[in-house]
């Protein structure tokens, strides 16, 4: 621990612990104009203020400027979403909205990971100003996101994001030239989120649900003030979400090229092609097969079916039907969707496409080689070689990943839970996503579960939003150790 | 297609089944001596005979002695499995022993892939030589396995088997040093079975049951011809088994050292000491709770524990208790064991031991690459460097079989089946172990499912069985093109 410097660890969080007050001002101001109680925002906003102070007073006493090393990098990201994901659990605690520990815990995590998996069984009879903290965690969380998995985790080489995700000119150092893109990321992330607000306006929501609506979208978080979701809105409304759901679980990385108009870099991605090729595809079979199986019209199994689909696969969560009212085949399709996850570089969670993509193309490779052993074949993607660090890094996160899932659902099980509410919340909590099947399904919640296995999926979806990686580091000797 | 050879081709399966009528042949001798009807051994043993013959002349009127290519070994293998299995379930039918075909089949299959999953309710009712014959299905296919996994694999580089299991002189080609290390493995599996059965009968077990239980165990297999496997015998006799079948899980080619005097080859096996040490964990770990949860004796609890534990890592499937009723954890950890399997080039089927060492060996090295970015640190393997491409095949393997684990419960879930009794049957036939949790457990039997479920489930065993590569390339593009 000789070379830790916890001062870099303590100026980031302190930094993140001022960026929270403001947005719990934000909620307290939306609390104001509601004419509901600003206390739980205020008392919660002056105690991560005087946190942070004392935490950027702590950093600074022997100011040295030197870069956040990795070891620091892992520690400061995890500790973020913990102490954010802890601190934002107050106000539900303090209005008295959510009285459990545990479950305002669990409400909390869920909002900073997007998971947008919720304890609460009547979310309309909540304050507005609740309900906007809510959905705004959702927002910081996904911009958390973007700022982890474009910036910072490509410059620190963790899971191979660096190449994938950027150009190699911008994977050395968190360089000022990565500032400028992040910063253009930003405004990519509230040009959609604003988009998304006026053409909800457009379509008659109110200024508060369209806020709400747009923050849950763009972070693929997936909290509706509303208990029925989107179910109750128009198509217009519904096909606007479908459209900003799907822009979301895109690689924030295109609209940058887009907006650069490098279009051989949009065209090369090969992620973004299979993506778009996935989601039609399933759409496609889903709106079919309700319009077959349950005598859907055309345009309803359509609309109803791409909705699921895109929420799901996009992690985002959102629902315009129960799919567990679908046949069987149907809602399984919905579970093996779970495991698919929008890109990388975009808010969505899970094993994501591009990994799919290079398993496939292992196995490919393998069966290639099978028939030919002496060939060199080299693995592509987008146009370059994948070198053999990130792709057996690729490989050992899809096995961890599923082994993770298989664990953390014998232990469900063996807390009582039945299979298929198991399987598919640990499923749906480690990708991000929100509703399960079972007793968790779309039109249920996460209220009845025991109180341990909340605990344990408020674990899985910080370590499934954090990309595994980052969290079992923590857990690891050598980490700890020099 | 210009260049397969399908002489080559005919003339191993023609070979292979001239054992099988030879092996019915001796099944229909135990027919003659139980005093019980020949007919169903000697119909199929005259068919088998008349096929082989056939294929064998068709094989050699235009005599070219090649080589068998990569893609005839893959199109052998599986043909192989699926012709011995299909023509093995006629003495069921033609008995009336079993009269569902479906039924015969998985029977038949769930022997020759030593898996040991019944269809039958009362196994003590039929003739002592269907019971025989079921029973050396399993030594059959035992034999079959080692043969293919220390032989023919690694010579073809399926799988990275070249790289674990033999030294790199014998990995070229099958030359006549392969066939002496095959006769080398062939006299100690004999020697197991002959040593087991001597014990066995020193224990006061019959010589009709001490063979078929030496069958089942030295092959990992795990039909009983007692409806109660091994639970009605006394203490000795399940130390015995239990014994034979830890050995049976071990790699071949240790004992084959040891006859060699090759010590150091030993002591550097790491599979060897990672699957003595997991066994002697997981099975002290059992013991002790069934101690302190169930009361049991100390020596009931270790008898108990053990045999339980080293029955399902190997994969054999044998049982003298049933787990379902110990506490949840300890069956839990049962269905966990399920993934484990035996040792490379053993009969035990599974993901395998060597698999897990390597997976988390690359766990370890992104956890240190995390630290230490521009480290290079190679996977080592029995001291040796394991090559990229045999890290990638070992990873993209257990990627692969986690995925087809997922997608067959799923599959058997929309058959109507529960999620514990789907994932375990999907567990325990992929891995060739026989008994899993649900309603199919160490008591019951698969007798009650669906009968898409059972053919679904024989695929399984096979592909299971072969490692699944060997059966799914059959099934890509590039392996029938050119
Ligand atoms: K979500
Ligand atoms: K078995």
């Amino acid at each position: 621990m000789g070379n830790f410097n916890f001062r870099v660890v303590f100026r980031i969080i302190s930094n993140n612990l001022f960026i929270l007050s403001a947005a719990l001002l934000i909620s307290g101001a939306v609390a104001i104009l509601a004419g509901e109680q600003v206390k739980p925002f205020l008392e919660t906003a002056v105690l991560a203020f005087a946190v942070g102070l004392m935490l950027y007073y702590a950093a600074r006493s022997k100011a040295d400027h030197h870069p956040l090393s990795r070891k620091e990098a892992y520690l400061t990201v995890t500790l973020t979403w913990l102490i954010m994901s802890l601190t934002g659990s107050l106000p539900y605690l303090i209005s008295g909205a959510i009285p459990s520990v545990t479950d305002a815990i669990f409400e909390s995590v869920s909002g900073f990971t997007t998971t947008g998996s919720s304890i609460l069984t009547d979310i309309e009879v909540l304050p507005k100003s609740i309900l906007f903290w809510r959905s705004l965690t959702h927002w910081i969380g996904g911009i958390g996101i973007i700022v982890l998995v474009i910036i910072i985790m490509p410059a620190l080489k963790i899971g191979g994001y660096h190449l994938f995700s950027m150009e190699s000119s911008l994977q050395e150092k968190i360089s000022p030239r990565i500032k400028t893109v992040g910063i253009y990321l930003l405004y990519i992330y509230i040009s959609l989120t604003v988009a998304e607000i006026i053409l909800l306006l457009a379509g008659g929501m109110n200024i508060f649900e369209s806020t709400c609506h747009a923050f849950g979208t763009v972070a693929t978080g997936g909290f509706s003030p509303r208990n029925d979701s989107i179910a109750g809105y128009s198509p217009y409304i519904q096909y606007v979400i479908t459209i900003f759901m799907l822009l979301a679980g895109v690689n924030f990385i295109i609209p940058y090229y887009l907006v650069k108009k490098d279009f051989l870099k949009i065209r090369q991605n090969e992620e973004f092609r299979f993506y778009l090729v996935v989601v039609f595809i399933i759409g496609i079979f889903i709106s079919l097969s309700l319009m077959k199986d349950m005598g859907k019209s055309a345009e309803t199994a359509f609309r109803e079916g791409f909705f699921q689909v895109v929420s799901i696969i996009t992690c985002t969560g959102f629902a315009t039907a129960d799919y567990l009212q679908w046949p069987v085949y149907a809602w399984l399709i919905i579970f093996f969707c779970m495991f698919l996850g929008g890109s990388t570089g975009s808010t969505a969670g899970g094993i994501k496409m591009v990994r799919h993509l290079i398993v496939m193309k292992n196995v490919r490779i393998i069966f290639r080689r099978l028939s030919s052993p002496h060939a060199m074949i080299p693995i592509r993607l987008n146009k370059k070689m994948l070198n053999e660090e990130a792709n057996n890094s690729v490989l050992t996160f899809v096995t961890l990943y599923l082994m993770v899932f298989i664990t953390g659902s014998v232990i469900l099980v063996l807390l009582g839970l039945d299979g298929a509410t198991s399987a598919s919340s640990v499923a749906t909590c480690m990708a991000g996503i929100g509703p399960g099947i079972g007793s968790v399904g779309p039109v249920s919640n996460f209220a009845h579960l025991p109180q341990a296995a909340k605990i344990i999926l408020s674990v899985l979806m910080i370590t499934g939003r954090l990309e595994i990686y980052t969290v079992l580091i923590l857990f690891s000797p050598s980490y700890w150790k020099k």
